[in-house]
């Protein structure tokens, strides 16, 4: 039995309760500010406003922000729960409070870019954001799986990765169960970029849907247009996995999280409303109030592209679906896909 | 303006006439013996009765088999157009008429074992079944590309592999349009093999639909089990195309054609039967007459993995999914996906 303290009520990371109580862990679920309702609500009720699942019933904690220190207290690892919105606000407030010797797991998906627009994972922004004399071991989750179907006991695959491969092994403990299914690997940089990049491409993916079923969106969905962005997406994630240095083997993680998130639910709508012909701002104002990473990671993807171009070291043609995905987003452009720059010759 | 002679009148043979005609070709559609109905009615009224669409109306000349010389006389190419379950009929009847300078584009996907049970992929099964006195050149189409979206010109990323580049360049300027894109690729071992096992895993994939609906079909679809298992496809397919001495970057061929496949119709059904939990021999009665080249593949596939593993060159521990899908389909074995044999740890 250990103390799992998971700081941000999202909808993962609430969803994560489900694995850790089964396997007799005790849970402290603390929201954020922007949680307080959920943690209200299932206080009182057990119920989680916005994963819309009854929560375990037993083994669960619920704390407001207030408490965070308490939380905090004797817990045997922190799980970082927000999403790539609350980042910056984990980093700044809560990391301090974290004591070195508490392991820390981070849900989030996604990218910063750093010095020369280079991409770096959450796992290592947070340790930038650690005083040089505090010593902290941050882990991170990825692969695909979707915090309704994982609270539904799905069978999820997952992959845990880190520095040190006995706490990844100690994290698996805590969650493995006979649905939830761990993978292990100490390739910090490949595991998180490939599973950050899917949200940017599933995007560009769900432009063929929106593309099919035409802006009164009255048309057959297609599949062989879809299966070319897929394909281009691998191309792409391929490539940048490789130029990050993080392993090649690690697109099976991309194909597996852009095979879920296309099926999703935010990213496929963005990508479907821009390829039915919506303006980005239009898309905006109909997804009011939803938070939309993929137009983030996009942004920081094709920013990140753009710097190697600018330095010589790749040219914008070898990325011609994510930079075009940035077009329609950053730029105003209309959709218009790529397809012949998708071709290639190889002897 | 060539002449383009196909030879077999099935779905994605007959698409070809879109991409074909469109580019001023005349094509010459010559039905195999089982595909005489199929050219007696389009003769007689453009329909085609298993395409489900009408043909274009310009610049096609339909076959039958009994004039198959005439078709092939001054033909400028020859397009296998046979389903996998054609091959050996195409091998011993076609392959000795088409004359030595008239290049070959074969559509069939898929492989069959060789000595030591390897993968041998159709265009170099074809060159074996030549007499070593005469020489044929045979290129192949890959990639993700379903018929019916290809007659409704719907945009699809397709690739020709074969030895001569000059040839491959000759077949993409017959069939390139504005819908149908083309890459080249000289890797034929490689884009055989990441097209062929599609077929396998994608069986393997919709295992997780059934289990997910139940046997009475009521249940809801989940996600994650499918991008678990499509990751862990991903994993062994990569694996196999090192193994057949392709190039790793085929993958991209593999993820887009799986996830087209997945959406197809008739693999996905049988693995959403058998996941629901019917046996081989009901699945089969259930789709009596709908040929199932997927069957054939996984057998073959896990086939090939066997051989390996008895030649103690790989451990069959390295394919858990594939190898069940071969105990589900010819051992009987009750569809129990083997999900922690898909956990790894990498150092």
């Amino acid at each position: 039995m250990s103390i799992i303290t998971i700081i941000g009520a999202g909808q993962m990371a609430s969803a994560l309760s489900f694995p850790a109580t089964e396997n007799n862990n005790k849970v402290r679920l603390v929201g954020t500010p922007l949680d307080r309702n959920i943690i209200d609500t299932a206080k009182a009720t057990g119920f989680h406003t916005t994963l819309k699942r009854q929560l375990p019933k037993i083994g669960i904690e619920y704390y407001q922000i207030e408490d965070v220190n308490k939380a905090i207290e004797g817990a045997d690892v922190v799980i970082c729960g927000v999403s790539s919105f609350g980042v910056d606000w984990f980093a700044d407030n809560i990391l301090s409070i974290i004591p070195e010797n508490t392991p820390i797991l981070s849900i989030t998906k996604g990218m910063v870019n750093g010095e020369d627009d280079k991409m770096i994972n959450y796992p290592h922004y947070f340790l930038s954001k650690v005083p040089s004399n505090k010593k902290l071991s941050i882990s991170a989750v990825g692969g695909p799986c979707t915090s309704y179907e994982l609270a539904d006991k799905d069978n999820s695959e997952v992959v845990f990765c880190g520095d040190d491969i006995n706490i990844l092994r100690m994290f698996k403990s805590l969650f493995e169960t006979s649905y939830y299914h761990i993978s292990l690997s100490t390739d910090i940089v490949g595991v998180e970029c490939a599973v950050a990049l899917k949200n940017a491409y599933a995007l560009g993916v769900s432009l063929a849907i929106g593309l099919a079923i035409g802006f009164d969106g009255s048309g057959k969905e297609h599949y062989n247009s879809q299966a070319a962005l897929f394909g281009q997406s691998l191309k792409e994630i391929k490539h940048l996995l490789k130029l990050a240095g993080g392993g090649e083997e690690n697109i099976i993680y991309s194909g597996g999280d852009l095979y879920v998130t296309i099926f999703g639910g935010r990213t496929r709508k963005v990508g479907t409303l821009l390829g039915q012909g919506f303006s980005f701002e239009q898309t905006m104002k109909k997804l009011k109030g939803v938070t939309l990473e993929s137009i983030v990671i996009a942004t920081r993807t094709a920013r990140y592209v753009r710097g190697l171009a600018k330095r010589g070291i790749v040219k914008l043609s070898d990325f011609p679906l994510i930079i075009h995905v940035d077009d329609i987003i950053n730029s105003g452009a209309k959709v218009d896909i790529p397809w012949k720059a998708f071709e290639s010759e190889k002897i």
